[in-house]
């Protein structure tokens, strides 16, 4: 770990730097298999199977009786833990169900918002030696919820031309409405324009490896929605003399496991702990399955003492971290007073990993300092809110005024002329009435 | 008009295809002005602001004096309309505020979500001929509401380096924080990156140009969040037989007015309604001012007869207007059914103005088909959701196997581990006491 001890304001910006992920260079390589895709649709889409895959597969869709021979494939304890997992996250979520609330502005002029599910959504799951179920829970939970018509969902095949049992029992659980396999660019491009056998879709959701995201980028420029952009994942654990070097040591490896770019920081205003925490870190590495990953991460990782509670919770802000866990006494006080971050962990006994499967929070959240702006996928981001308004002849003889004046000032004599030539036939009946 | 009678479903494609907005030519031209912007800052911003807006400027901060100046500039019926339409904006944007829900979803697991304002955000107002004061409203009114700090604004100065003096006292009344006189590319930039003058923002909305357009796509793919892609203006008429032709014909002028490229489409079951439409809008065109500009856009307007009401549902729905007017009976049923657009008009005396301007909703609006996906700016634009979660010792008890056997299904040893250790003291401090 990097050690910084009371940085100056002006160093911040360098010690919170995240690794640059340029798709520039990569878009020349991702466009011609989205083009491909586009003009050749499933042939196109077998073909980079085979190419990038390396499996030769008959049909992209996965068909029920796979699907349900997946059960059996699971044990009993795993198929409980997803189950309450999903509970939880259904739970979680639904609370962000909006009511319908009707505003009458002045007599006779009444307005609300209505929130609509997006038809159509697609899920990218990845595939590679960690099957990410609870990804599926996370997203596909949400889009039943919020009414969604068509929830897709994509993953790459295996050798065998397989998708892992544990993702298509939370699939099937969570109310995805059809699987494919297929996985890379050509997955997010089948989604985003459709082929013969995956329905095109609105928004896309989901992680990936660097050209997964370059692709969701280059579709979401092309008129597709998406997630939100991605980067490495990143926790930051701000820890007092309260904090237990072992847990603060666990809670790092946990983010420093994902991957060699994974983000790592450690705030305290409690020098003695860093020593002890990097003790602690290394005992637990000694046998970690990823202790290689875990190890090349926490190489770029950070350790940060700060004197004074308020200029760490400056830099915490700052860095606007996808989660950050409060390790501290007094942690619910402390919590109130971050602006900036995915997710927080409140408190020695809520390490992040408890909302990455089960609290019921959603674990699809901003990185690369995008919680300055972003929020974390929720309900929000499966429905469109439409907004309503309706006028009675009475509303608009009262707000009529006030919009022809605005809009003759805008120089829109049109804008005006909509609502004169109603209020005129308004007047003109009232004469003959 | 094009006019096209119950056309099919293969066509339809072709029919409510919009202008494609191409940015990758403009993106060589937008990239280096933007790279000036942020090695030289303020300089380039003068001198960008020399060479397109044609005027020499000292500073591009406009000050307090200027803008209590502008108070005096304006009509009283102005002011007062102003005022109105601020009044109705902040009732219905007030209702969108959101409440704290905690939810234990299991003793001793506990979850909420906060909405935290975004701390900067940047509103761009176009200069041009027509002085978008209302867009002014429609941005700074929610960004106030959701608690914004800091709420900049930039538009370009006229000729002789000034910014409408309407544009100046809605930002004062709406609450924008510091305003700034700079255009195009250069504003955006400038509020992307910060300048000396100008602060560095996290989040930038409005309206613009192709160029603004281009320079906000390309400031988003380097991290700064923006309200949402754009495209030209559009607007469909739902009419049936009880539909008075001269108020279709004027919504359908006040959408054509806007520029050459907005889309203005007539959908009807009453045939004999178009003829009648077309001779009122070249009445109504005899005396507009911007007539030129309405029959331009006129000219690739399209209006469609359909027989069947639920085919012409499903074609508008497929459609997603930005706006869309209902002119029919039972317009609020018809509404009930609509799945894709940005903001709904509900019977004969809701004109599309009525929402421009004075109604309370929101008028920045998804074009171009976004409305599929999108949702108008409302408070939501202006906050993220944090979510928190909290976990007594007996809390994680309870979920922690969950937790564990989940996170070492996708082999992230290190995951189950955070809770593990942490179970592990729990149940050594039990012992020991």
């Amino acid at each position: 770990m990097r050690i910084a001890i009371n940085p100056n304001r002006e160093s911040w910006k360098a010690l919170q730097e995240r690794p640059a992920a340029d798709f520039s260079e990569m878009l020349p390589k991702v466009k011609p298999i989205i083009e491909a895709i586009q003009q050749e649709g499933d042939a196109a889409l077998m073909r980079f199977t085979s190419e990038f895959d390396k499996v030769s597969i008959e049909s992209p869709i996965v068909d029920l009786a796979e699907i349900e021979a997946a059960q059996d494939l699971l044990s009993e304890e795993l198929k409980t833990a997803i189950r309450k997992a999903a509970g939880n996250i259904e739970a979680f979520h639904r609370t962000q169900q909006e009511q319908v609330k009707v505003v009458e502005v002045m007599p006779g002029v009444t307005c609300w918002r209505k929130s609509v599910a997006i038809e159509s959504v697609g899920l990218y799951i990845p595939g590679g030696t960690a099957p990410l179920f609870s990804t599926v829970l996370m997203l596909a939970i949400p889009a039943r919820l919020a009414g969604c018509r068509e929830v897709v969902l994509c993953s790459p095949p295996d050798k065998n031309g397989n998708i892992h049992p544990a993702i298509l029992f939370a699939a099937q659980l969570a109310g995805v409405t059809r699987i494919f396999r297929a996985g890379g660019v050509q997955a997010i491009a089948s989604m985003a324009y459709g082929t013969e056998s995956i329905p095109k879709v609105f928004k896309i959701f989901g992680p990936g490896n660097a050209w997964v995201t370059a692709a969701k980028q280059y579709v979401s420029q092309q008129g597709v929605a998406i997630d939100m952009p991605a980067g490495p994942s990143e926790v930051l654990v701000w820890a007092d003399h309260t904090a237990d070097p072992d847990f603060v040591a666990a809670d790092l490896l946990a983010q420093a496991e994902h991957g060699t770019d994974s983000q790592v920081v450690l705030v305290t205003n409690h020098a003695e702990l860093i020593p002890k925490v990097d003790a602690a870190i290394e005992l637990q590495l000694a046998d970690l399955p990823r202790a290689g990953i875990a190890r090349e991460a926490l190489s770029n990782s950070l350790a940060v003492f700060f004197e004074s509670n308020d200029v760490a919770l400056d830099f915490i802000n700052t860095y606007a971290p996808e989660h950050l866990i409060l390790l501290c006494d007094d942690a619910s006080v402390f919590a109130e007073r971050i602006v900036n971050a995915g997710s927080v962990f409140i408190g020695h006994f809520s390490p992040e990993s408890a909302g990455d499967y089960a609290s019921g929070t959603n674990h699809t959240l901003p990185t690369n300092g995008f919680a300055t702006a972003y929020s974390g996928v929720s309900l929000d981001s499966f429905v469109k809110k439409i907004t309503f308004q309706q006028l009675t002849p009475n509303g608009l003889e009262r707000l009529g005024p006030t919009v022809e004046t605005m809009a003759l000032a805008e120089t829109l004599d049109a804008h005006a002329r909509a609502v004169s030539i109603r209020l005129q036939k308004l007047k003109n009946n009232a004469l003959l009435s």
